[in-house]
């Protein structure tokens, strides 16, 4: 799994063997804004292309009102530049781009790599915080303002969509079962595939989307649609009745029978009389057909007609019959409505259907729920009480839709060893000087307690030793830190072996 | 220009030669939910996956709460089934991911392409309005599944981001120039290229996007970012002070000298006096290199230190400098501050030059304004007055931060010439069947009045003949309307030839 391999450090250089391009083919050295050429030109046209810059990477307030960041997209950079190299075609498009620029200029371009570029930074998938750098990049400043735009379009999107599935995970709960369902509604097919990886990297459990479960290694899930539902017209669309048993033992010739010998019983059962009528035959049909074809996991959307009136009574039915062949359903799906009462009502259901005909386990059977969920409807389902086991989450994960975009930003701090600043007057928009080391201090109960930043050469913090530092989320509140353990945040990513 | 060449027709099949594959090579078969598979599967079990399908492709409320859509996606989608072939090794990742299956299915996957698939749309680039389908799409039920998702993928940002670039040219005017710059905030590599491609299409100018530029022929904008300008540590770093005129009929030996001189005129100029004292010098030695490498097209940015005590006095002692040797300055960029305020300080400032040094035209330099824009604060600049000639939109354009999302669904509407419907207890939701027709009606003065649907085998709307329509906005209401012109709105764009 590529988003487990960087955790264990085995991208970096070093490691033997070539760094693998990065995911997207489509991320390549002109992916970039224009005017990181024009400066490499300017930079050059002044002799100042080789001079020596440390640029930070960060971000200046973490997303979604929150007080935490989890770093994503690390793995990507290094790919990145592991194979920064211009084509010949891309060197020609560059030339009718910035057609006043002299040739030498493009010969220099075609001469670079990033084999002079050193990248340091904190592990991917660690929790962050607003102005420490998550990468520290230096190399000849004509080199790494080309890296400026792919960089942060690497790691912006990851690291706020890693974010926003871990603060799903938490409002869940780790026992819930989590899923992303977002590929169709995500800003084009990358933002899918990078939603899927970055989900599962923040703390879901699988996606729906085949290729980001082909390219990462993530488990995939999915059962079918409405239209599955609304494509049956009846059960006599069913040609091959006939169904064997799990263990291979016999085979029911009728198994849509079967469905309907156990929707009459269940209608018949006392304990449910009364809950519903007929219900709708195209949805049985669709059930019955779908259980045929995965008896082993069958899980049916039940909302397509009316959830208690006909998907749950219907779904029973189906499961009941694959209990007699010795199979055990999965679950129902709720895709709309009062996702809160209807997965009470239908724990209900399965609970009387486990009384009533003595199928143990049946009222454990799984709910999950989807339809435009995000933190926020998750709280309240909890707050309000709920029976769901796994949340489908779509839309809402994917396009971070409470905010879109994390602000991370690419800033001089250092060329040939001279500190840089760039003013403004929005003083949090103030660079921070100088190339940094960054440390995480843990307290008694070896829990983090503050990250401090100290320039290149100052001595580093050390474990017993009083320590003032500035308050994480208070600016004027400063505190007395003794660290129990210190860590040093940024480890050197690329070229690995210096 | 790709964009464009839809709008032709040029991608329909049947125009001769091979549809080029989609943009973005990780637009595979495989790019799609499982449940599309799982569902194909039991549709292939229960013999029904040739059945006859017909889903609609559409919106149910446009975004950013406005009243128009303006649809985008279509050529990749094209593009996408045109070359729609699964891999083997896609296969077998297939038989791992549904490891129940039947080997025949298998096979099938391996047979199916688009051929038996039609697809009716609206063209790019056109207004669309809620439930009128953008596309119709035919053909086998199992096939035109599969489709579903990265359909629903290709479509719903490229058509979100193509309608919040519209929105945004509607705020700022015909007249300004409208430049991309999001790329490092998108979500994702490719969700910088689609938003680079479909700002373009609705109505930007250029992109600061370099890759997009290249791949979809939008012209490319970029000058300098402020670690340029901090970069420069002082004048003397200037090694070669040169610069030949603009006609090349003669040299001026020590460039730097004479925006030195330019300065000091500026500093002494009596309508100027006072305005500024010492200008940033590490700023005025970016600003000469940059000038060096690029009279003829010098932009500079000019808010590293202070826009009105240094950017553009320093931006001022260079262009005039510049225009001595036959160069006329392009202008500058604020990316910061109150954008209406200093646009029009700064306008002042070049008018006084302009009077003060009788350089012709030099008031009506170009002011470029960027740093967090949207529609909002656009609207806000315009009523507050400015003198902004060019927005650089970046981040609540390409992420659509005021909706991150459009809702387009994909729902079965007949199956072997049955009509089908998706109920919900949220009528919104509830799916209009039928395979329909859809028309555009227009008025005396040739602007259009209505959208309407019917069924398949209906009449079509004929000129001067009176219909009674819902209204397009109003639910409740009902408008007579006589056309002067009727439009089919949906074309056949895939096989093309049918």
């Amino acid at each position: 799994m590529a988003a487990a391999a960087l955790a264990n450090g085995d991208v970096r250089a070093g490691g033997g063997g070539a760094v693998p391009r990065p995911t997207n083919p489509m991320v390549t050295p002109l992916l970039t804004d224009l005017y990181q050429f024009s400066m490499a030109y300017a930079y050059w046209k002044a002799g100042k292309h080789l001079d020596r810059a440390v640029f930070d990477l960060y971000f200046r307030k973490s997303p979604f009102a929150g007080e935490f960041t989890v770093f994503g997209g690390l793995e990507e950079c290094i790919r990145f530049i592991a194979n920064f190299k211009f084509k010949e075609e891309e060197i020609n498009f560059l030339r009718t781009a910035l057609p006043t620029c002299e040739d030498g200029f493009f010969e220099y371009l075609s001469s670079i790599d990033c084999s002079d570029v050193e990248v340091y930074a904190i592990p991917e998938g660690s929790a962050v915080f607003p102005k420490v750098p998550l990468m520290i990049i230096e190399g000849p400043v004509a080199v790494v303002q080309l890296l400026e735009t792919p960089f942060l379009s690497l790691v912006n999107y990851a690291s706020l969509v890693t974010t926003n599935a871990a603060r799903h995970r938490l409002v869940a709960g780790k026992p819930k079962n989590l899923l992303e369902f977002g590929l169709r509604r995500a800003q084009g097919p990358d933002g899918g595939i990078s939603a899927s990886r970055y989900s599962y990297m923040g703390g879901f459990d699988a996606t729906s989307n085949v290729a980001a479960g082909r390219l990462f290694g993530i488990p995939i899930r999915g059962t079918h649609s409405h239209a599955f539902v609304s494509s049956f017209l009846g059960l006599d669309e069913i040609i091959d009745k006939a169904l064997s048993s799990s263990d291979g033992s016999n085979k029911c010739e009728n198994f849509v029978s079967l469905v309907q010998n156990w929707l009459v019983k269940i209608q018949d059962a006392s304990s449910l009389r009364g809950s519903f009528g007929e219900t709708n035959q195209s949805e049985l049909a669709a059930f019955t057909s779908y259980a045929l074809a995965f008896p082993n996991s069958f899980l049916a959307l039940v909302d397509t007609y009316d959830v208690m009136r006909s998907g749950v009574p219907n779904f029973c039915a189906v499961a009941l019959a694959l209990n007699d062949m010795g199979y055990k359903a999965v679950g129902i799906r709720l895709d709309s409505g009062d996702l809160a009462y209807l997965s009470i009502e239908t724990r209900k259901f399965f609970c009387a259907i486990e009384k009533e005909f003595g199928v143990v386990g049946f009222g454990k059977t799984n709910i999950t729920a989807s339809n435009d969920l995000n933190e926020e409807t998750i709280d309240a389902l909890n707050k309000q009480g709920h029976e769901v086991d796994s949340f489908g989450i779509g839309t809402y994960l994917v396009t971070c839709y409470a905010q879109a975009a994390l602000g991370c930003v690419f800033k001089l701090v250092e060329i040939n060893k001279q500190p840089r600043i760039k003013l403004s007057e929005d003083v949090t928009k103030v660079s921070i000087p100088c190339k940094k080391r960054c440390y995480r201090l843990y307290g008694k109960e070896g829990y983090p307690l503050v990250d401090i930043m100290t320039g290149q050469d100052e001595p580093s913090p050390k474990v017993g030793e009083r320590i003032l530092c500035r308050h994480p989320f208070i600016e004027s509140k400063r505190a007395h830190v003794v660290p129990q353990h210190v860590e040093e945040l940024l480890k050197c990513y690329w070229p690995g072996n210096s």
